[in-house]
């Protein structure tokens, strides 16, 4: 059978320990994860299967993770995961979309078996498929055992990037940038909106000779005309007027790590405020970017912003970064680090961020991003199509 | 303010009397909706916004629906739903990621609001985006309430289909078709995968000269070669071999509501028992599809289908198909009815149901599906590529 590892087992036994120790620190004998990056991070699994119960159990005492899933997606595990054949197991078909049986029990015995009946518990709370559903099937058939939120455990480690996971990042970038520079030289009045967003779509995943793209977490954000204060709006068939902002945010991904990057792009000469708010944007994202290095905080970079933002009086609350890494729909951001006011997480290399200030004013609204690794001095960016307003 | 409103207001008004009434029977005063397929069906809801904290909440006493969700996403609610000023209510982008402050405590108190402090509250406990933290967040904040698991109340509303919705969903099979098309055209040896997934995303988005398409709610499952076994894997960039098989899903999607569409293409010539399992597929798709009508069960539409597979001495026990229509990330499916063995579902005019049996034998799997809408006297297909195995 065909193995599709894209990391050596090395990095994924290190990743493991790195969990272990912080399950050991909160005194966490199992972990159940339920969200797909946390899945992929420390098996390598990758199928689009997650829209049905899929777990994978981290024991203390136990040498590998344990994936538990649909019995048709077992063949995606033994592709794509390192785990040996005892440790990939499958509910049968009739548990799926069953109103009477539950994957979580079958999940429950599996947890029983390796010693989980009495044992403190970890579950991810504020998962995207930790369902409320699933957390009382397994806290019912495990009554004896103890329950600990352990959202965002996994997450934190996933924070530092190998140098492995920054070159697929890389790769990622360049997606982003080649669909960004399609989309920049499409755009001009009467084209669709449909058709710049398949062209997006088709770029993202075609890639680029050397290597093709994965499927992005989510679609492009592609807010156009009276759209364009509506951040996460779903495009139309409409043709573009003859004038009109397109405020456009996509990625590229790369065996699941994806980089994000938004630009404005402007059909028709852009009113003087709005060239002049690009230009502010772009001052206090460079400003951000300047101040980044290992041993500052968050909000320390979020200060740097706002301070360039301030001296054209203008005042952002919002949060202007998130990291990424590995993504799987609906999200593309971690959810551990924010860039703002604040949050005192100290920046080490390794990490990497989307910082993407946006600013909505009345009734006009503008992004321009940068996603960048943290490196020994300062920033590595991860794409490189130029940080201003593009006019067409 | 442009206002994107796909249904007449009467409709939204049928769908809300619909699910007040099963409410009613159920003794539920309040619903908190936090699946956006449900969000959108009953007040027209549509950005890619719902990976943070979202809710619709419909009152007994209360005429239209509230929608609540993050500051940003306010001007997206007041473009693609009916509902007044007032049932748009938005939580502070303080609340976004936040480990201190809870989105879903802020939804609590609109509930109190409208009378559900110590009300019968309908929650959706497998759903989705219901996370055991929303769960947990929401009981904590309201504790004299009780809470009920109305998850599905209203996915068995949506599970019949007006005809303005059918109406959409015929331009959601043409979408289907003309994507199918486009990789049948271009399926060869030496063409890599990533291409293939590329073009795919396109003809979907771009759709067709009178309308495009949305996004939609998964990738394709492309299933190439050693992976035709896997029915949910991801693409690669290699390049198709002289001789392969491509099992390939897709579906097309517009204004959310999604057809899919699943047929097999080889490249070379198929293997005898290859062309003959396609040829049993397709008996066994006939004779379900031809036993379709309103009276008769999902269950009686299975045995139909299993006892053409009998005379070839073919078992299938997993379902063969579930109902779909309108469809956000992660799910393409509605996880209501199913067709299979059991399953008491009594067909109706206005379902649709996407028939997809797979029949994985060894190391060879293959998928000839239909999309189709129960009529008056039969089905309707929603999509017209021909049921077969397609040869290059």
């Amino acid at each position: 059978m065909i193995k599709e590892l894209h990391f050596e087992i090395a990095e994924f036994q290190a990743r493991l320990t790195a969990v272990k120790k912080e399950m050991a620190t909160r005194g966490i004998k199992i972990l159940v994860l339920s969200e797909p990056p946390n899945q992929n991070y420390l098996t390598g699994y990758n199928a689009y299967s997650f829209y049905t119960p899929q777990m994978v159990i981290v024991s203390l005492d136990h040498d590998e993770p344990i994936w538990v899933g649909r019995l048709m997606d077992r063949v995606s595990a033994a592709m794509t995961t390192y785990l040996a054949d005892q440790n990939i197991r499958a509910y049968p078909e009739t548990h799926v979309h069953s109103s009477v049986l539950s994957a979580y029990a079958f999940m429950a015995d599996i947890v029983k078996e390796v010693g989980g009946e009495k044992a403190c518990i970890g579950v991810e709370m504020g998962g995207y498929y930790y369902s409320a559903r699933a957390h009382e099937d397994l806290t019912r058939a495990l009554p004896l055992a103890k329950f600990v939120d352990a959202d965002l455990l996994v997450g934190w480690v996933r924070l530092i990037k190998s140098p492995t996971e920054i070159a697929i990042m890389r790769q990622a970038g360049q997606l982003a940038d080649v669909a960004m520079q399609r989309v920049i030289n499409m755009v001009e009045a009467g084209v669709r909106e449909c058709d710049i967003a398949a062209a997006i779509y088709h770029q993202q995943v075609s890639g680029r000779p050397e290597f093709g793209g994965d499927y992005p977490s989510c679609p492009p954000d592609l807010c156009i005309g009276e759209r364009s204060i509506a951040p996460h709006a779903a495009w139309t068939d409409e043709p573009l007027p003859i004038s009109s902002v397109v405020n456009l945010e996509l990625s590229g991904c790369r065996h699941r790590y994806q980089v994000n990057l938004s630009r404005p792009i402007v059909v028709g000469k852009p009113s003087t405020a709005f060239q002049k708010l690009s230009e502010i944007v772009v001052e206090g994202l460079n400003a951000g970017l300047e101040s980044v290095r290992p041993g500052r905080t968050c909000s320390e970079v979020f200060s740097a912003f706002s301070q360039a933002l301030a001296r054209h009086r203008i005042e952002k609350e919002s949060r202007i970064g998130y990291p990424t890494g590995i993504a799987f729909p609906p999200a593309s951001g971690e959810r551990t680090a924010s860039i703002r006011k604040g949050d005192e997480t100290v920046l080490q290399p390794g990490m990497v961020f989307h910082m993407i200030p946006g600013l909505w004013l009345d009734n006009i609204g503008i992004t321009i991003s940068q996603s960048f690794a943290v490196t020994d001095r300062g920033f590595e960016p991860l794409t490189m199509t130029a940080r201003k307003l593009f006019v067409k």
